[in-house]
């Protein structure tokens, strides 16, 4: 961790990851950057440079022992020491995400989500869902550093500002507004109703390329 | 839709409609640029410069009448018309996105999943998922322009030349890896896990400043 990390390296990071863990009992237990890099069909250079950065345990003409290299991957990006989080707004995405078994592999357990109108009190997979007075006696009790915000927009400030008055240091915020927090507090943005106006506008602009092609050809 | 959209004014788009959205009916049906802009945060200047971008209905004193402006940004971000799409991976992350009600509001339905080995015939909501070999004819029966990939990041690539190969002109990607993709195509990335690896990262040296502070003072 004494190395400075750029973003890049931490989205290829994912996808070996990702790859090395398909492979098979049967497949060989040693990898190279080379055959990594050529499965992906990245450059072999920035694989090896990448790898390096991780894992000290690549031998010449050898490569890494899988297995090791993926402990050095998910140790790196701490997915083998589970963070513990909590959920604000158990609305449509907030129960998706409550729902959503994946987030273990990726070392996330979220404990419990808050709601300022909660309309049950456990979700489907048992999860606890409490009213926002509970917010702060329990992230102060399970010492909680991260946060997930999945209200509306125009709540996510207020909601933002209660996090970290309960300690929170990392918000993971879905809710499209960008959040003003302290320097030492991180956001993560995942705006997915961007991402879907985005694809919306790049499909509403083909259809109307292929109309007017279509049309010049019957003038 | 003549006029260039830039990424930043599509990302304050949602947060004016979930605003305008939650306001109840005894509120003015009148907003202004500047009540937007305060109850927001954000400057009063670009909020205007925003509005007049996506609706021409904004009258001096008076303001935008509240229904019309939600009903002209959402036909602005290509909510009211819906777009159909394929989601191919129906793994813990697939599953999630298939059951979010949620994506409803943003003019999103996704019409069917698709796996490699699909381990059941429908998913709890009643939506289908079906074997790849499926794919094209599906996709070219239901006119279907837009993909969604969720599998494993070694899968990507031969899923979404597939895609393309089915006539799909934009993809959402949740796989961790970049995309080759033709010009014509847009891929929107969506990536939790390295969201996720930001987020661990921050804490992580979070904790260690935190300790070295701490055993600092007892030295």
């Amino acid at each position: 961790m004494d190395k400075k990390i750029s973003k890049s390296v931490l989205k290829r990071l994912p996808s070996y990851l990702s790859y090395l863990k398909s492979l098979q009992e049967t497949d060989s237990p040693y990898i190279s950057a080379t055959a990594l890099a050529n499965a992906l069909g990245m450059g072999e250079v920035q694989v090896r440079k990448d790898l390096a950065m991780v894992s000290d345990g690549g031998r010449p003409k050898i490569g890494y022992l899988r297995e090791s290299l993926i402990d050095d991957i998910e140790q790196f990006l701490g997915y083998d020491n589970t963070t513990d989080a909590v959920l604000i707004g158990a609305g449509k995405l907030g129960q998706a995400l409550l729902g959503y078994r994946g987030f273990d592999d990726y070392g996330l357990n979220i404990l419990a989500a808050f709601d300022a109108k909660p309309s049950r009190e456990k979700t489907e997979d048992g999860k606890p869902i409490y009213p926002m007075d509970k917010l702060e006696p329990f992230c102060r009790a399970n010492k909680v550093l991260m946060g997930i915000i999945t209200v509306p927009g125009e709540y996510a400030q207020q909601v933002c500002d209660k996090l970290i008055g309960c300690g929170i240091k990392a918000i993971w915020n879905f809710a499209p507004v960008h959040l003003e927090v302290p320097p030492h507090i991180l956001v993560q943005y995942e705006n997915m109703a961007t991402s879907l106006a985005v694809l919306s506008m790049h499909l509403q602009a083909q259809i109307k390329d292929n109309k007017e092609n279509k049309s010049g050809r019957i003038d």
